[in-house]
């Protein structure tokens, strides 16, 4: 009689204790994404803002970064757009007008990326702005 | 006999299934935060580079950013630190050494909380640097 009670009682613990175990790797998982991103390289194309030049948005977000992002490939995590609303200071001009960000696992493939469709890249910018960026490559601390 | 089965089975059972409902609460979690992540605003404090300033990244990360990360309160979904490491053109100077980001929610709110400390915010720089920064507030488009 204690078999026959046992025996049904580990079987039905079975399929939850796999259900259960997907939420701890999942969790790991989240944990692992927040180390890595730690470590991650950001590549930040910042447009100043410069008065009586324009900055097409919609074929930014819809036509330029994602063609970037796809000579990026795997390297890519993932990458971001911005827009600059002010600069915090009274009387003190925005700084930038918007910024894309590429957040890479490394420099060095980013640039060998990169560095064969520099002019595929340059050619596009006058389909959305006249404005030279600055570029900042970044190492996230925290 | 069927019920002395049952019982247990069903006791066993409840530890399993409360266990396993955190997990897909996580889940629309995360995907919320990614939603939210996208209207939310970004302060920038951007220090550039000027050549003989330093810049202490231990005390800025130490001291200073929990500082003011503890002012902002609830309104604060997250920060970031970054550490400028090139200019991505060769022969081109960094464009800055150090990067605060605050993530909020509402630009109102932040400037509300940072209004009245803005004196003792502004008394810590000198134990890091030198250098004036550059503030953007931004909106995160994607």
């Amino acid at each position: 009689m204690k078999i026959r009670l046992i025996l049904p009682l580990l079987l039905l613990s079975i399929p939850f204790a796999a259900l259960c175990q997907e939420k701890p790797s999942g969790k790991s998982k989240d944990h692992l994404s927040a180390v890595a991103e730690k470590a991650l390289i950001k590549v930040s194309i910042m447009y100043p803002y410069e008065e009586g030049k324009t900055f097409d948005m919609e074929y930014y977000q819809a036509k330029h970064m994602p063609m970037v992002a796809e000579f990026l490939g795997s390297n890519l995590v993932k990458y971001t757009i911005e827009k600059g609303l002010g600069s915090g200071i009274p009387n003190q001009p925005l700084p930038y007008m918007a910024i894309g960000t590429f957040y890479v696992k490394s420099l060095e493939e980013y640039q060998a990326a990169i560095g064969p469709k520099r002019d595929a890249i340059r050619a596009d910018f006058a389909n959305y702005t006249r404005i030279a960026p600055v570029i900042l490559i970044s190492e996230i601390i925290r």
